[in-house]
């Protein structure tokens, strides 16, 4: 049996795949002049952080106050979280603030005013720009809503203007590579004009975008002075589809032992379902949905994706994968299948760890606590220690 | 501030409601002289486990090896790991069933001989039939597959004939209450036709069924011996949706703060997303997805799902809702809305414990340990503890 001691659904990172995709990445913003502040949201963890910094990462962006706490306490020391200030977190963020070079989004002159007046630390502000996403932000051409939250940030005491931000998601929305970087140059050209309706109140102002299709793919940055792209540390079967990553840039694959074969219907079942995966889906080329592709594993890792063989129904734990009528005949219970994922950062999210080529792990943040068990908690194990935050 | 405790997306629990749904569930079994063993996969804790025994429950379904050992270690002595036998984890299987009085599911002649040739102690065998669902489990008409099997597991060492067992998942398709009792009835009559097909050689033969939708409505259960209904313990917006529960009976609700207004679009945006409910998604009566219905917390509790408004979006930490207009002049960022989960089992997944409205926590076996960190993982931190299982 290959990989006896892999007895459950587990996260396989391949370490060379990830610090490639971080080496090359990093090689694109020093081309280009960029300031580089990778999204950690993807990887969470501290072990993959410590391989940004042997690429010389200083400074990094996160998706949460308690993400940030995890990073800051394993001594990054300039973090931006790229999510809406959440008003009940204000306490957390000022301690923050006075330990890091913190920046944090805003976008209404409420949470702007409310913010200020709970701090005692000084904090980097960045107005959250709308170019079209339509999920959070201030839209691109609302230059008097603009205009008046860089008025309240500086008539503050403790909101530093830095600049604007946007996350230019509909990019991930795009057929193909062409229109990636139709649809990153117009968001850049609205971040451009946006930038310059506050010229006149921010002198300093910086213009920060992020997402991996747009920063893997552009080659065109100019006006942009900082990026913040995250999934290109693992990549996924999304970004392959679009085609802005091939099939060996994909740093993970989650293992998954076979559990029933269902040679009439060209299937096989593993155990490996929502629960690991996630729902995240995809649409073929037919408009079938598929929740991941099929490789081979080996002691080295794994190989290319299986011609035709696809994950096409998924429950809470269990997988179905199709596979061509050549294929299930070599397959027997007990075999390990590698699943190349949807969307990695999800992936490892539901995973919460990785296991890498070498047999050893690498933390995820969600493997740590989201639910921190009340001091009443009565249910305690000796398998399970209370974890105060 | 209503509640600022809750800093961040956390998962409420009404005891009050689970207890009320536990207690009904029991009553119906007894009703109809079924044996009760509810599935612990939904709510996968310790302490909402204690209710169940409240009510006499002593035996179980649980869906992994893992979650076996979990509540194995609480002193749960008859349990059903309702999954095809991963090979992988014999050794598990093998030290569970020298503690417990354990049941397997098995549908192949090869893994039943490799799992009685690896066990030392005694398990009980479940036959896995489909009934149509196409999961897993033999064809309950393939009566060669299944006597084979049979005949395998009556001439095994370590295998105990007890039953056929199956998961209606059908009806989790089903539009309605009345498609929902057709399906129960047709994979019923299935079962009860498989089960006849075997009667010679397992006289005490008996059938297990369970599938939250079929146990809630049906009324004619004869010829079953035992249902194993989960998702009942909680409810959600899917089985609100099919009408198989009201929307009071749904017994956890995700309160989320509110982080950003988009008045114009009558949206607002949550902090809480896809790696807190989980992508799960139903469509309304116009095709529309939707990722949870809203409602109005209060101290005690949450109301009534608020009409019209839905989470129509979702990114991994966000959520965008959509609210009929009279509804957004009445919301500040700072406040709480409750989302009610259109899947409960991956919602309760996904954050890994509760809080229920006393303000003490209940565990989740998810929160306890999905990869244990090897001993060579680099990055522990004075938040994590290693669990060695």
């Amino acid at each position: 049996m290959l990989l006896p001691d892999i007895r459950i659904p587990t996260l396989l990172l391949s370490e060379s795949v990830c610090r490639r995709n971080i080496a090359h990445m990093r090689d694109r913003a020093r081309a280009h002049g960029l300031h580089f502040r990778p999204h950690f949201k993807t990887h969470q963890s501290r072990r993959i952080g410590s391989w940004f910094r042997d690429e010389g990462v200083t400074s990094i962006t996160v998706s949460s106050v308690g993400m940030a706490r995890y990073f800051a306490d394993d001594d990054w020391e300039d973090i931006t979280i790229a999510f809406p200030v959440n008003l009940r977190e204000v306490e957390d963020i000022d301690s923050l603030a006075a330990q890091v070079a913190l920046g944090v989004l805003l976008e209404s002159v409420p949470v702007a005013q409310r913010l200020d007046a709970a701090l005692k630390n000084p904090v980097d502000v960045w107005i959250k720009i709308d170019t079209g996403y339509g999920r959070s932000g201030i839209a691109h051409d609302d230059i008097d809503a603009l205009r008046r939250l860089a008025e309240t940030v500086g008539a503050s005491r403790h909101l530093r203007p830095r600049g604007i931000l946007t996350h230019g998601g509909d990019t991930y929305r795009a057929a193909g590579p062409a229109e990636v970087l139709q649809r990153f140059s117009l968001s850049r050209d609205r971040m451009i004009m946006a930038a310059d309706s506050l010229r006149d109140q921010y002198p300093e102002i910086r213009i920060s975008v992020g997402d991996t299709p747009g920063c893997t793919l552009a080659d065109d940055f100019s006006g942009i002075d900082e990026i913040r792209p995250g999934n290109f540390v693992f990549y996924d079967v999304m970004q392959l589809q679009r085609g802005v990553c091939r099939a060996e840039d994909i740093a993970v694959a989650l293992a998954c032992p076979v559990v029933s074969l269902h040679e009439r219907r060209s299937e096989v079942v593993l155990y490996g379902g929502a629960v690991h995966l996630s729902r995240e889906h995809v649409a073929d080329a037919r408009g079938t949905q598929l929740f991941g592709l099929v490789a081979q594993l080996a002691s080295g890792g794994w190989g290319a994706p299986l011609s035709g063989a696809f994950v096409t129904r998924m429950s809470q734990e269990h997988g179905i994968v199709h596979l061509p009528d050549s294929r299930t005949t070599a397959i027997i219970e007990g075999d390990l299948l590698a699943i190349l994922p949807v969307h990695s950062c999800l992936t490892a999210e539901c995973m919460k760890g990785y296991r890498l080529l070498d047999g050893s792990s690498a933390d995820h943040f969600a493997g740590v606590s989201k639910l921190a068990p009340a001091p009443s908690a009565p249910a305690q194990t000796d398998r399970q220690e209370t974890h105060t935050p």
